[in-house]
């Protein structure tokens, strides 16, 4: 019998997990010349488990990996991984790096994991269905006016030209003390608990987002480019997750310079 | 019989940890218009638990806590408070805050705490003693070269005027993508620890550096201000941490706006 879709990706998880763990805050962190391998070998041991258990179960569907590329080029299911989001984060040992595993079904994202494999937090998002953390439903927050918001943001130096231009709009918009930088896919994953309102990044690549689009969309919240589209598999990049929906077009006025009309 | 410092630390890290739990990721997420509030009453409860044993165990010590103040002023042993050191991560439900706990004998940090409680990580740090990680002891990593080096810093809108050109110096001292961002007092922790090797900020107060001290130099490290000097309750609240003690001329040179001398 088959396995679900939701339970093979669960399974994928754990499996990144399983090699991901043993090697947090590991000995290489002592030995800076070889730390950049010892990385790399976190992450192509998590993403070769996660394809060995793809290959086996979706022999036909695609894969397109951070570390190993793409397999079954054009096929309409696309299992996309990012074995590690957030590898500074691991390097330095700070604990909100994630796995990323998304099912892309002809360029859209239709299932989404994020997995935190040290702390054992899991959200779990399904376009239509809804989100769990950890097995249990989860809802993003409504946020009646942007000044509110916490926003969240992993770095400045993604932002280059007129991004940081368009960033630091919406960073004006909402309090200074609101804004949390670093966390890369950790913030999204928040942002479907309820507890982050808004995140805005530039640079980000297909699985990067991927799997960030049901888990927030699933929660109530939605993600689009900069001027407000749905996130497939061609968009540049440039992303915002929102959990308010009805702070949408307050964002991208606010992004554009455009100064925002209080009601 | 008196309990000694460091078991009375451990004391006030439990007694903040056991009112800042129940409020992690609490229903208050979904109220923004009461948010402050509850940051308030955890961070509230959490110094209040603290003080009330000081006032118990150490009547004629000092006590400069951020929420409730000074007491004592004058006491040539005091203990410096802050019950939630990255109130924008503790919002947000991201678990990289810490609860801050120094005693400072005739203005030098000479015993600090850094708790994370909802991970249950706890640093303690005694100069001319050494840190312990939940118990264990714990080294900075060595860093023969500041390229090399995991720089962690809050966030860039802590720095303004010539700040930024100096914080820029050492940042484009390192890899871009070995900069990370947030962290507030733990990456000071994950510094003893091994895992970051430098942090530089600026705008700090009392309560958010003093514990930080003899956590950092007890693991091997070193903290000064900008110019290199140590730091005391009189320092101007901008501080560089260094894990390899050796690295620190690169470093104020980097931060001047000196070439680097490659050797």
């Amino acid at each position: 019998m088959k396995l679900p879709d939701v339970e093979l990706a669960n399974r994928l998880a754990d499996a990144a997990g399983h090699a991901i763990r043993p090697l947090f805050r590991g000995d290489w962190s002592q030995e800076k010349k070889g730390d950049m391998t010892f990385v790399t070998e976190a992450d192509r041991a998590a993403e070769a488990a996660m394809r060995a258990i793809i290959e086996a179960e979706r022999p036909n569907d695609g894969i397109v990996g951070e570390e190993y590329g793409t397999r079954n080029e054009g096929a309409g299911r696309q299992w996309v991984l990012d074995p590690i989001d957030g590898t500074t984060s691991f390097i330095a040992g700070r604990p909100i790096f994630g796995t990323l595993i998304a099912l892309v079904q002809d360029g859209w994202p239709v299932l989404g994991v994020i997995d935190q494999p040290i702390l054992k937090e899991r959200w779990v998002g399904l376009i239509g269905e809804g989100t769990t953390f950890n097995g249990q439903p989860v809802r993003c927050a409504p946020c009646k006016d942007l000044a509110d918001a916490v926003l969240g943001t992993t770095t400045p130096h993604q932002f280059s030209g007129d991004d940081v231009d368009a960033f630091m709009g919406v960073a004006k918009s909402v309090a200074e003390r609101k804004i949390i930088y670093g966390g890369d896919c950790y913030n999204y994953a928040l942002c479907a608990s309820g507890h982050v309102d808004l995140v805005v990044e530039a640079g980000l690549k297909l699985y990067d987002y991927a799997a960030l689009v049901p888990v927030v969309e699933g929660a109530g919240g939605i993600m689009s480019d900069w001027q407000g589209n749905p996130l497939d598999a061609g968009s540049d990049g440039r992303v915002i997750a929102l959990g308010d929906p009805a702070r949408l077009e307050d964002v991208l006025e606010a992004m554009s310079g455009v100064e925002h009309d209080h009601h």
